[in-house]
This record gives structure tokens, C-alpha cells and sequence, in this order.
């Protein structure tokens, strides 16, 4: 359905910038699962603004109020909603991009489409949406306890995390600002945004996220295949470029004789660059993608630019703006992937007869 | 909706390898086109196998039957079915696969899922459900018919057309076998392509498509922008491992002040690093991204595997297959982009209160 | 989602009368089911043309094939792909109304809202279309294999089977032509329409189902009510134009103190003028509800009518209608009733975090 | 979807009796509307409890609060979201019943599909629901304001408005506590309805609705018919027992000579026993249709029922309750009307090539 995210499990969500919330409602999430609200604030926490030195210093709590669907601590069967008001909003920061076109930002294709927008701070086009992501997909967390979903920031403009993430600790991700779990290239990428920062400029980046412990079966083909509705999820983060999963586009260099994965006798593969996937069905695998993100459009230096009219302006962000936006994704990369499995998870429940 | 594609204009289809016939059904396609069926069958012919030396030798006519939905030569705006019948049926080639399953495919998640399944020419996991794709892609860019879609093969391993698109006469795509338009890269592609056949092997590659023409304002954030729609699209096609478009995966290693595109003063833009896409919407500009194929998994080698208890045995490709799934999917990528578009298009037509 | 009958369990469908072929993809079906072939051509015999003197003379097989998702006798998870071929079609009969509007017709409102139509046998809006609806409902009622489905005519005109349905053997529905099961009850119906039928006239009615032994829990409030969806599904039907269950507008006269349905010890309840659901959701007791259908339009008399530019013109029928759409609608009803349960049924297998 | 009103315009609401708040998001609503807001609260006030000495007396402001989707006053083509807070809470009143189940209601059914429920007010149960369906209708109502949507009270009890619609003058609807245009009738209405509370007990009834001006050609067959969405909307009112629309229920003993509406020449019928929908489609001429609604489940008297393990209890309603649901279903009624139809409306503009 346009506009929500999942074919069963399903999300809708509203806000913008600077209304005076964002929130969304989850439906068809099962009864019965016992909510911990500390760990749903932790994700947002992960994702707020304010966090560190190398992301937007804006100040939201981003606090989450769930106003529906849980009782006495549990789920109810019935549709989830939630809201996190907004707090700190500088309206005038925008006011002068009320009638200009900001390059690389969807001011001008929004007006275009709808014949106004709301121009503070973005508006619906801003990354904020994404907070309404990670409540549902910490959600989904909860509901697929047994299952492992680790995102990383695997490069920061050319620096990359050399180690396959087989060799990560993914329990260090959170040890430092950046969220790589290598600390020496942490420690390079922290650096390089900071330089960045100074200049006013922005840098863009990948996140690897790793998925463990899948079952066999889930995803739906022909049109629902697991990287399918992973994909499009992750396409959908404002500033993403490019998707892939497994081999990736480096696969495409290759050949099958190289490429093809060998069974195990306990149907284990000795090598997976299928990335858990095979026919868009998992097939127990890790699970494993890759997301590409362009540098933040925002930069705090003046750019020639046009208003409404087509006439030159000369553009200069103004506010809080992040340097680089892969920090604060991690949370979104993850969240996504988790609310994709639990959706494609219940429907694989209604697969088979003999689960009836 | 599951197992569907597109929000408001669909496609639902059905068909197996070895079963009696494909088939599918287009619903909420506008009245009144008046459909060129030759077009249809030239599109469907571009994929059918048997269509040179590069390409598996396996015979399929491979015509479409229009059941409904056309009268008197036009749309009536009534559902759409037709039917692709199955002819040259080898399912004795696949005999040996009934109880094994063959590396990087889908023989094992499939019964797991399922608990049974078609195994004749890999039954619903077959690429010959592409066709389907094609006949709806076909009507579609009938429909859009402002619109261009030229998608080609942008590399076979690790030979790459350098070229960028601008450069490229779409015009010389059918020109040669493996449909790259550049003929001197051709020439490489081909050879290429012909050493990995008489090896048994298979090589992967990738495909560019660049769409002209589209009106500002097409796509629908938050969920269904246009990228993600056009991604979740092609990461269904078998073999796909990636997407990306604009600058891709390239544009995660630039700076914000490197990757601006900035605005001319009649609202095109100086580069178009964006890919035609701005906040999920269409603004104007060429659409363009990239597609990974990796290697066909079929080789005509043996290889180890295992049975459906865990047994070890040999398994080896027979019959007729590709070398390279690259040529033969260049109109099944145009094909999806064009239903992809349309559906939003159609969509695009609803969202402002001045078209009513 | 548009043009599709049922949420996750669906059913797509396309076919003209005078067009090729009917056929339907049902998709999101179970795998593992042994599906009985006879038991579904039955279906469809029950609702062929020319099975008796008080229905249409007009001579079809209506043979249904399957083309896709089974697999040696089995369903195999994947699309149902079934075309039924149109046969006996005499389009000349249909000349006459080519650019005519029969009176209570869809001709005018489908050539308004498309700008034209197939004229031939009333295209699109013919009532042939439900010949998909009944192999569905076959295959769907295979699955409920536990729950009982009967529908039957409970009135003809002015004669009311005063009967309740618990009075009432349903193993003699299929003894008579109407398919009234109380034999005194189905003789003044089938004479009635006799009569009707040789004045050139038609006669309305209405279809009661009853269905037993669904499980607690089936029907997904707040938009997708048990009785909601029924109601949807049975409103599809050509000629249908209301829709009760359980006390219906008999309930409207009543008291909340005559209404309520008390609780035994078992939780089966003392009355049941609820008909089965509670707060849209069934409570295990018998689900009954009643449709309500206007005489068929094509009357074989002259009519004052007008043409397509408004000029007065005469149409007569033609050809071979039935007097009374009710005995063949029986099997429609319950296949309808079938699949949305269906649908809801393996929704509800989803809904609990016990169940995974 | 599952959960959704409505097909590409939708609804998705959360909320319950005792809760924090109701609310809502409406997806793909057209930008560029001038939202009237006191329209919007007059429409929920119409709604809201204690507005008049025959409904219940409990006290609430119903206010709705936007957050979302409108800037600067007009619809802005993203998601509208908006919430409705509760106030009077007298959750004590129904500690009585978090173990009991009331005969009629949704209690039994709510704990067996979910294994638990909210059961303070009746939870998600509650008709407090239909408040987030009139803030949507009451949006619709304002995008399509040439169409005149007006429903009324047509019997309560045994006392019917036994005048055709067409000799109502609508304006008077507002003009008395039941919301019956005939003043005498309603007179005989609001002295039954008073009886009856004073017995404690309660009455069903009917309404019946009338829609004018809707252009031709709107409604999606095959299964999305303009009557099959309004029953299915009408059916998931809390209480709704039936829906017929045209002739009806009385239309089943009629004779196709009786019931056919013979056209004017300016496509205008002679009668309208059609109700205003040929082959699903909208035709032009006055829709009508009629809903029956149960007598509330709540009596203020001692009634036998269960506690969850199936011991008797006594189970008396306390609190405050409507003797009859009528009145306030009014603009519930109407609401639906006009989202179902804002939704065809919308779609209906894709339908042709011409409109592109």
C-alpha cells in the first residue's frame, strides 16, 4: 500500500521538521509481547541529534509516547500508535529558503509535486521521519528476540573498514562516535569528519548491516523477495544511493564457477556470497548488505542557487546540520531490516498447511 | 499487496519453467490505448532465448495471448490477462535435480519453505517468469510513450563500457548481440562471453538504464519514492545483487560541496549527480542507475552438492543454458522501469487538488 | 488493494463474456494441499448455464484449468494460475446493443467511465466473471475442510421458506432446481419462475448461508470485520443489492434486552441473533447471514430505452437469460464466504505471539 | 491492507476507550485544500457524547488536534496525522468486567483472538473508534463539495419516517435530538427513545443516507464496486447489522419489469430502484442506502453471563451509555460515505488515457 511500510506488519507515519510531532501506527504487530520501553528509547537515543561531537548539535529528547495497543505492559493485537513531539524548533533558521530551491534537496521536485510545502527545516523531506523507523523496528527487535541485527559504518569517504565483518566485534560498535566496531578506522573516520566539519563541508559513506540466526524461509518471491523489500527499505533512507547484498557488485566481476556457494551436509554453505539469500528466500545464512549514502546536501557555505522565480540566489546553511549523516543511520539501517524480517516473518507462518 | 508489483497500476502473474504456461494479469491499466501488439511481441522477443550465439540455444516461441482487458484493438480499462504458453519442455534434463540441490540456487530454500516443490528447469524460481514482466513493461512504455527508457550492458566481468551514458548512441543497442551500445566494448563483451561458454562457465555483469523525459514530480515519499520503487523492482529480477543510481555507490566516497548538483535558472541542473531524483521525486533530469547480475549459477561443470538428506553428490548443469544472463535481461530492466513508472505516474495524478 | 478480493490470501481475475477466456491468479494459497479436481468442477457445474429448465438455456462447459502452482496434485505455495475457456458465444446477438443502453444495464456507466466498452454479452459486467469467484471459493473451502458452508434460496419473489435454517437439511439443497432444501418451499419457487419465465419477466430473491464450525477468533476489526468483509464480498455480486447477518433489519425493531445473546458455561451462547461475531470477531457459533438480489435486468420483452446519443430506441432481449439469477448464485455465495474466510482464517495464525 | 479504509486515499487509526488518546493518519490526501476547521470539530460534535438528553451523558470535548500533512492552513500532500485526546476516564467503572464477559459484546471474542485485551470501556471495541472516521469524512467531505452527502434517522424501533427521502427537506435534520428530518416522526422517535432509557434498556434502528451530485463514473468493478465499499465502510460500524442501498431487500420480490429504471434522454432514469449504481459504477442519479443498526449491548440491568473460566455472573452496565446509538451515528454514517467516495473519486481520475 503506498505510503506503509510492510505488506502485513505494516507502518504508517506522519511529521514533518517542524510540525508539532511526528509519530506513526504500527498494525497487525502479534499480541502478547511484553514492551521494553527502555530499549525502544535506546534506539531513538542512538539515532537523536546531539549524541556527539561529529553529529548536528540541535537538541531533541526525541522521546517517544506510545498512546495505543499495549496494556499493562503487553501488546494487544491492536494498531500501535505513537508520537515524539518536537521540541527545538528554529523555524527562522528557514525562513530564508521559503522561496529558494536549496541544490540537492527536494525543495524544488516538492513543489513541483504538490504545489506547496512545508519549507521549515525540510519539511516531510526531512531525516526526522526517520525516528518513526526506529520505533517500529525496535518493536520488531523484541518480537524477533532470537535473531541478531548488527549495522556498522563500513566507510566514511575513502576510508573503509578493511576487515571482513566476520572479523568485527560487534559488541564495540557502540564504543565510539562513529559506530565502526575497528576502532583504528573509528578513530581515521572520526578524524576525517571532523576536518570535514571544519571546512563546513559534508562526506558521505556505506553501512554494512550483518543479520544472524534468520530461519530458512523467509521472503516472499516473486515480488516480495527478501532482498527486494530489504532493499526498497533501505533506498527509502533520505540520502541513500545504492544497495547490495552478498557479493554485491563485486559479484558481478565474477564467475559462477567462483561465485557459486557449496553445500555442507548440514546444508550450511562453505563459502556465502549469496549473502543468506537464495531465490529471495533466506536460506540460514548470515545475512548481509551493504547501503550507500551521499554526502549531506546541507553545507554551511554559501551556494549559487535559484529561487522560485529561476532567479539567482546565493544559498548558506544555517543551524545544526550533521557533517555526515552515517552515525545516526546505524539505528535507521537496523530498525528497517528488523520491521522488514518481522513482516516477511509472519507471513511465512501462513505459508504451509501443515502449520495450520 | 503481496506478490504484486506497483501501488495502483499491478501486475499479478503465475507460471512455472515446466508448467503449461505463464502467464499474468494488469489491473487499473488506463482505457483507451490503443496497443501496438507487434511492439509487445518485439519486446518479449529481445529476451527470448535462442536469439544468438551468447544465449542459451533452448527454442521458446515465446508468444503472448491477450485473454481480456483489449477490444476492438484498444484498452478498456478492464483487467488485462494473458498467457505465454510453455513449448519446449526438456523436463527429463532436470531429473537428477529432483532430489538435489544445485549450489547458489533455490532447490533448497524452496522446500523448505514449501515442503515441496516444482524442480523441472527450478520451477517457480525459473527466469522465464521474467517474460510476464516484459509483456506488462511493454504496455506500459506504450503508455509513457514521452518517455525513453534505454537500459544496456555496462560491463561482463571486469571488461567495462568507460564511456558515460551521454556518450553512448542508443540507437546501436540491438546492433550487436550483447547489446552494448559501444561496438568496440561489444566486440570484448562477446568474446569474452564465448571463452566462458566453451569453458562451461558463467560470468556475471551489469546494466545501465537511463530514462529521459520524465515530467517533475514523479514518486512517492516517504515509502515509495522513486528510486526505492525502481530498486525493489530490479533486486526481484533472478541474479540481481545490486542497485544503485546517480552517483551510486561512487557518491558515498564525495563530499557534499563535490556532489551538489546546482540549479540553472530554468530549474535543470549543472551536473546530475542526483540521478534525476530529488527527496524520492522526479526532477526533470535524466533517471539513471546500475543493476549487478551476478554469474548464472547453472555451469556445465560438475560440482559437489548434496541431496535432500545431506548426502554428497555430484551435480552438473544440462541442457541448454546462458552463459551470461546480461543481453536478455536488458528489456526485462526497461520493462520493469517502465511499469514502475507508470504506476506512479497514474499515482502522481491524484495528488493535487488542481487536477480535479 | 484494487481489483483484488481478499487481504493476504487473494484472488485476481479477468474475463469478458464474449472475450477468450475467464481465468484468475489466487494468490498467497497454502502449499501442501492435495486438492480435489472433482470437487472444484463441481463447484463451477453447479454454477454453469444449462443445468436445468429455470436457468438459461445458453450451453457452456465452463471447464477450469489449471496452469501453475500445483505440482503433482498438490499446491505448492506458489501462484494459482486457472483460465476457463468461453465457448458457446453468439456476439451477434449482441449487435443490436452495440450502441444502446439497456435499461438497469451497466452499458451507459461503463462506456462513461472508460469512454468505451466491450458491448458483446455485457463484457466486463457480466456475471460469467463469478465462474472465477467459484474456483477460488473451491479451493478455499478445501483448505477449511473442517468447516461447513450452505448456502440455499430462501426466497423467490414473494415465497419465503418460513422455515429457520435449523430446521432445515441441507443435504437436500442440491435435490431440486432452486436449491431450497425444504421440498414443498423449492415447488412454488420453481413454479413461480416457470411463470415468470414465460411472461418474459424476471424475478429477484435472496440466498441465505449458514456456516458452522469456524473457530473462535476469526475477523480483524477495526476495517476488516468478519461481517464487513462477508458483506463486501457478496455487494461484488451482479444483481446483489443488500446484505444482512445474523438479526439484520429485524434487529433494528428490537430491545438490547430481546437482543443480547446470553452466555452458557461454555461460552456458547443461549440465543444467537448475533450470527456468530462478536465486535467483528466469530465466537464459534453459527455464522448466518442473508443477500438480497433485484430480478436480472434483460427482460424478454420490449423496453423504451435510448441510444448512445439520447435518441429513443426499443430493446428487446435476446438470447438465453435466466428468469432468476438465485439457483446458480448459491455456489457463488458460499465460495465467496469460503475465501474470505479463508483469508482471514490464516491472517488470525499471525496474530498471536504464542503462535510463533 | 489489512486495517486501512480505503484503497489509495486511506485511513489508519489507533485508539482506545480508556487510552490516551484516538487518532490517525490519512495517507494521499490531494494537496492544496483549504482545510475548513470548524467544519471538522462541528462534524465531531455532531458525534460527541452529551450533546442532548437522549444520548449518553458522558462528557468529553472530542477535540481534534492536526499535526501534520497541513501548513499555513492547506493540505499539503503528505500524511495527514492528527490525535484526539480522552479526558473522562472512569476506568473504575468497568473493573467489573476485566474478568466477566458482557452477553453481546466483544469481550469473549477480543481475549480468545489476542489471549488478552484492554477491557476498560470496552478497549478497542468501543464505538469511541468512529471518531476518527469523522475527522477523515470530514476532510472528504471538503475535497468533494459539489457532492451533498446527508444521512438521517429513518426508524427507531418500530417507528419508521415513513415519507420517501425526496419529501425531506435535510436542512431540518439538525433541528431535533434524533436527527430524523421529519419533525413529527422524530417527535414519536425521542419519546421511545426516553421510555426506553428509563427502563434501562435500549433500541436499534435505522439510517438511511442520500447522496446527490456524485458525477458518473465512479466505483471500481470488479471488486471494488461503489456499493460493495460503502457496505463494507457502513459494516464495520460498531452495531451495524445489514446495509441494502437501491431497492434493497424489497427490491428481492420485485420483477424485473417492476424494477427496471427506464432511461430520459438526457441519461437520467425514470426511477431510481438502482439507488444510483449500475454494474457498480455511479450513474449520476441519487445514491441511497440504509444501515441497520442492533440496540447497544450495554443495558443498565442485571443480566446473567460468565467470568472468563465460565462461572456465572451477574453482569449490570453502570456508567453512562447511550439508550440508542442512532443519533450519533448520524455523521459517523455520513462520514464513510464521503471517505469511500473521495477515495473512488480519486482513483476514477486514472481510470482514462484522456485524462493524461
Amino acid at each position: 500500500m503506498l505510503n506503509t511500510l510492510g505488506n502485513l506488519l505494516s507502518l504508517t507515519t506522519f511529521g514533518e521538521s517542524h510540525g508539532l510531532a511526528y509519530g506513526g501506527i504500527i498494525n497487525n504487530f502479534p499480541a502478547g509481547l511484553a514492551v521494553d520501553f527502555e530499549k525502544v528509547q535506546y534506539e531513538l537515543d542512538r539515532r537523536k541529534p546531539g549524541q556527539s561531537a561529529i553529529v548536528t548539535q540541535r537538541k531533541e529528547s526525541d522521546t517517544v509516547q506510545f498512546l495505543s495497543g499495549i496494556f499493562e505492559g503487553k501488546t494487544t493485537g491492536t494498531p500501535i500508535g505513537f508520537i515524539i513531539e518536537n521540541e527545538n524548533q528554529k523555524s527562522k533558521d528557514y525562513d530564508h529558503i521559503a522561496k529558494s530551491y536549496r541544490p540537492s534537496h527536494a525543495d524544488f521536485t516538492y513543489d513541483q509535486k504538490y504545489g506547496l510545502r512545508d519549507y521549515r527545516g525540510g519539511g516531510k523531506s526531512s531525516a526526522r521521519e526517520t525516528m518513526n523507523w526506529v520505533v517500529a523496528g525496535a518493536l520488531a527487535k523484541q518480537f524477533l528476540s532470537d535473531i541478531e541485527i548488527n549495522a556498522y559504518v563500513s566507510s566514511v569517504g575513502e576510508i573503509f573498514c578493511e576487515k571482513p565483518y566476520q572479523a568485527l566485534d560487534f559488541s564495540k560498535t557502540e564504543s565510539n562516535e562513529v559506530r565502526c566496531p575497528d576502532a583504528e578506522t573509528a578513530e581515521k573516520m572520526i578524524e576525517k569528519i571532523k576536518e570535514i566539519k571544519k571546512e563546513g563541508n559534508t562526506i558521505g559513506g556505506t553501512i554494512t548491516c550483518v543479520i544472524k540466526n534468520v530461519p530458512v524461509g523467509i521472503g516472499e518471491p516473486v515480488f516480495s523477495k527478501l532482498q527486494a523489500e530489504l532493499g526498497k527499505a533501505m533506498l527509502n533512507i533520505n540520502a541513500a544511493k545504492g544497495f547490495e547484498y552478498g557479493s554485491g557488485f563485486c559479484g558481478a566481476k565474477m564467475t559462477g564457477k567462483e561465485h557459486n556457494d557449496l553445500f555442507n551436509e548440514d546444508f550450511t554453505t562453505k563459502s556465502n556470497l549469496s549473502g543468506g539469500i537464495q531465490g529471495g528466500i533466506s536460506n540460514g545464512m548470515d545475512i548481509y548488505f551493504r547501503v550507500a549514502f551521499k554526502p549531506i546536501a546541507t553545507i554551511l557555505r554559501p551556494q549559487e542557487s535559484v529561487d522560485k522565480d529561476g532567479n539567482p540566489v546565493i544559498v548558506e546553511g544555517k543551524g545544526r546540520h550533521d557533517p555526515c549523516v552515517l552515525p545516526r543511520a546505524v539505528p535507521v539501517v537496523e530498525s528497517l531490516a528488523a520491521f522488514v524480517l518481522a513482516d516477511l516473518f509472519l507471513i511465512n507462518k501462513t505459508r504451509n498447511i501443515n502449520n495450520f
